[in-house]
């Protein structure tokens, strides 16, 4: 007697991976969380953290499934990049078949239920990507250091960048530098340097809220910074939907933030998230593995 | 006998150690030149640095002296952070007595051969000191990541930053941005994020000759950048001579760039060095004996 197929839906991220197990109709049966899995900054981390979730969901589960009955679909964080791509598929897993699509990927299947659509992600990093035909199609991204444009940690670190030019006399020092240094319990601009200078993406991410706030309060400088962010994702809102009629929609942290500020072409086309990445990474390896027995 | 007092003056930075040997009457006796010497980076390295060129120079003197004989005087990166300046004070040093400023401001006193007056410092990174009774203010610098603006690795940065949008269709993709990923041997974004993740300031300020070429020979992209920086150090040298009548140098591997791109009043002000930050090392230590004899 052939045993039952089960699914895990995997979304890892830099700081967290979340496990989805269905049955073979789509029905949840249990859920896991663990720490990082992003395959290009610590594989070995990611596989474990992929097993520990799953592990988990299998024991809320209630149900007596062994790994190999397990089909995986995993959105993780990483898996854009070639060499962490290839890394991955040499994994000798316990699972009966795993495939590996980005994070941003199962997010955006999922955010359309597997259906052609574009999505924008802007929590601690940024970047879209649009999905048609079967194809995806990514923009932005590229990281914290030369990327990421009107993320969280991008606020946080031109918010601390213009506030040392308004200590140094160059740019306004107004009640929003006052209460970022007193936010950091800095006095100067040697202290703001000293507190910044081991900050994590998340670290200068976790001042997004503190910039948005004083944005949505009127304050200029604020909205100095969130202007510029601002004018970056609507370019790459334009680039994602083009000429198409395609839905968007917005994940992260700052979506809501921002959804108001892109223009109205733009906010016609903003549809809620239909699905979670882990639904959309059991959607996409459905599709595919339909599409491989299409082949056979 | 009294032996014969000597002076070395030291310009320490990221990357090199030069020192310069003379007499108590100001004539060069010989020069040497090590290592790094940034005493908040690493201070056991920055100390071996300031030995090893002192004992170059003696030894290229031709004279029999001993350290204990020499009074240094020191400008060392890393001496503006105050952790820094306190550990180098606790160094149990072969010499007749030291004393440690800022490379900024040993710069500042030789381009002024003592005298009041302003410097900015343009090359690897960027800052400014205004020198006036005694008392140096500085603005700007604050490092690579926050701050720096306008210098080589900020320029060469921000390049980075612009081409990997003008590869996303976000920004105009013209010949600056094919040349850009040309140089670096990159055919898309993937490259380019992956030859400049292990970038260093140096890495990247070595672009800064290439978007100075493309500026001067009128490429648009480069002069939007350019632009960018040249008004933040238009502000930062209207702040540093303010009201006042003082003389402002341009330092470092950029200031010849940037010259003519001053307004024509700061243009008006701009002086070439009077001596070397060695020099102006030992200029300002001894500024400092004849304050304590005075005071003795």
């Amino acid at each position: 007697m052939a045993k039952e197929r089960y699914f895990i839906g995997v979304d890892g991220g830099g700081t967290r991976c979340r496990v989805r197990l269905e049955d073979s109709s789509g029905r949840l049966l249990g859920e896991g969380e663990s720490g990082p899995a992003n395959i290009a900054r610590d594989l070995t981390m990611a596989k474990r953290s992929i097993i520990d979730a799953t592990n988990q969901a299998v024991s809320r589960a209630g149900v007596n499934i062994e790994l190999s009955q397990i089909v995986v679909g995993a959105g993780l964080a990483g898996a854009n990049i070639p060499s962490a791509s290839v890394a991955i598929k040499l994994w000798e897993h316990p699972f009966e078949a795993i495939d590996v699509i980005s994070d941003l990927h199962a997010a955006c299947v999922g955010a359309h239920a597997g259906k052609a659509g574009a999505v924008i992600i802007c929590g601690t990093g940024s970047t879209g990507t649009v999905f048609v035909n079967g194809v995806f199609k990514d923009f932005g991204g590229h990281g914290f250091l030369v990327g990421d444009v009107a993320s969280g940690a991008w606020l946080g670190l031109e918010a601390i960048k213009y506030c040392l030019q308004a200590l140094d006399g160059l740019e306004k020092y107004d009640e929003f530098s006052i209460a970022l240094c007193e936010k950091l319990g800095a006095n100067n601009s040697i202290d703001l340097v000293e507190r910044s200078a081991k900050y994590t993406p998340s670290d200068y991410a976790a001042l997004a809220p503190f910039i948005a706030m004083h944005a949505n309060n009127g304050n200029k400088t604020a909205n100095l910074l969130v202007a510029q962010a601002t004018r970056y994702l609507q370019k790459l809102a334009d680039k994602l939907i083009e000429d198409t009629q395609l839905p968007l929609a917005l994940i992260g942290g700052l979506s809501q933030f921002y959804q108001s500020r892109f223009s109205q072409t733009i906010q016609a086309r903003i549809v809620p998230c239909a699905m979670s990445p882990q639904q959309g990474a059991i959607q996409y390896i459905k599709q595919q593995i339909k599409f491989g027995e299409h082949e056979a």
